[in-house]
């Protein structure tokens, strides 16, 4: 049994904030046909593809959040969606706002969703590493508010059988984290989705001056954790851009296609709107899964511990 | 106070099996002279320096390995590196293969040591992610038989104060495994050593076919996983390898030194003996350490546990 499939990453230009759920849901349609036309079985759409990157902003009232989050999915604006998808047989995955009450409370969540041919949910992921600050930064570096909007995921990083193999997901900030990756690698993931909404500079500090990063590290650490985590966990890695100038934003785009050799093999040029394609074989990784990275004959627990013992740096000599 | 250590990593060219201890003691003198001619605090050797890489051969008796190793460290015929490098004040860290006596028995270690400006060792380190095949491999494709000759370290991923700031080591086959990083990064590792001998080509299977893997793929894994652990653990990392062609093994070059942006600052071109260098500020890491990589700040313990409870890959679904 062939074990390829054909994934489109439907990289998204920006959206404003004027911009309504018709609008946007409009452009994922065009995506989704694009995609089709190249006889994709999956489309992968990035973080928060539904509004603007709202975290980039303080509201003085954190529940501002809620107008950009999504109280049931689907819902009867993203319906559409999910109707084009199921009639074309392609299936998607989708990063949402999640807002939903759990726990006898109203919790946000930074979520994504994988839909099968038939339109079925059949994956649900909650950013697990949620970034940035709760509050303006003193610094004045920081561009990125999350922790003041969403709880951390509460759901781990399950794996799902779908599309003939093991996928899994993360969102944006979790590509930086080993773990979040091993962790899938473990699960025996074989194509991990990451949408992200990542800025294309940033500023730091030196010493007592702000000043901004080299221009190029953006894109080489976008690229380096994904690829990176491909090769060390013989999985294929899409990563999928919201890009350009977004609210005074300008993100990054360089949404590709990894293989599990860490090569990428696809990837969009530009900043808008944009559908890139490949073939994945899921049974890619299976020769280093056996030798170089056969994880049973190589890892050593034993030497692991602080790992999930100790969250912060302890230098201990 | 300035905390910037000037590091040297002195590449090695192959080393015959017929070449005995006081020629290759010669090799490292010649590289520490040029090491010190830059003014370096630091040289860094590579894995198994002493000897030829003997883990390419499958030995009917693996304790022919005990002619490759050295029962003390150091014992009179490395004394002259230990002597001329405490004269001219540099420090090194130096691989080799251990010969000890601990628990009632004979064991053999993949080691590394560190050793100060004045000539004391300071830090030890026993490799724990031992490679390969612990006999001949019936698809024909390996190449390294590591698990014949040597056990697992078994002191962990220690770090040491040194050279002004928290310094770690480990050894080949450990930089492919971001745990290893992230247990020192945990200890607040600023710069971590990595010897090597790593082929330049790898021999896998396609289906039922032995085939070599893509040429570039060496190189780029090489630089990959150092790359990615020095972002993502805010720390330097200097890997030295062991290159050329050495009794039939042709082994990468691509000795470097990375900065904690992921940047190769340094590199060697060729693969003979060579000797880089790099002013390494020991604090480059230290905003990102308190920003995007705040471990105390983002790590999420909770959904770590299969990292060390979980030895292979068990697919839940």
């Amino acid at each position: 049994m062939s074990r390829v499939v054909r994934v489109a990453a439907a990289q998204m230009g920006p959206i404003a904030r004027a911009e309504g759920r018709a609008e946007v849901v409009d452009r994922l349609i065009a995506q989704l046909h694009k995609a089709h036309s190249f006889g994709a079985d999956l489309v992968i759409y990035p973080e928060m593809a539904l509004t603007t990157f709202f975290p980039r902003w303080v509201f003085d009232d954190p529940n501002e959040a809620d107008a950009f989050c999504e109280a049931a999915m689907p819902n009867p604006a993203i319906q559409p969606l999910f109707d084009e998808a199921a009639r074309l047989q392609v299936g998607f995955s989708l990063g949402y706002a999640e807002l939903t009450q759990e726990e006898g409370r109203k919790r946000r969540f930074n979520a994504s969703i994988l839909v099968d041919g038939t339109g079925a949910i059949v994956g649900k992921y909650r950013k697990v590493h949620i970034p940035g600050l709760a509050h303006a930064d003193p610094d004045g570096c920081a561009s990125n508010f999350e922790k003041r909007y969403f709880e951390n995921g509460n759901l781990g990083f399950p794996v799902f059988r779908a599309f003939g193999g093991v996928l899994g997901m993360c969102i944006c900030n979790d590509r930086r984290w080993p773990e979040a990756w091993r962790v899938m690698g473990l699960q025996g993931a074989e194509l991990v989705m990451c949408g992200y909404n990542t800025g294309a500079t940033r500023m730091v500090m030196e010493g007592n001056r702000r000043v901004m990063e080299p221009a190029h590290l953006a894109t080489e650490h976008n690229l380096l954790v994904m690829r990176a985590a491909a090769y060390q966990n013989c999985c294929w890695v899409v990563g999928v851009a919201k890009a350009g100038a977004e609210e005074g934003s300008n993100f990054l785009g360089d949404t590709c296609i990894i293989a599990p050799t860490g090569d990428v093999v696809a990837k969009a040029v530009g900043l808008g709107d944009e559908v890139i394609v490949a073939d994945c074989d899921l049974s890619a990784g299976d020769y280093n899964r056996r030798s170089i990275f056969n994880f049973e004959a190589h890892r050593q627990l034993q030497h692991y511990g602080l790992i999930t013992a100790q969250r912060g740096v302890k230098v201990p000599v």
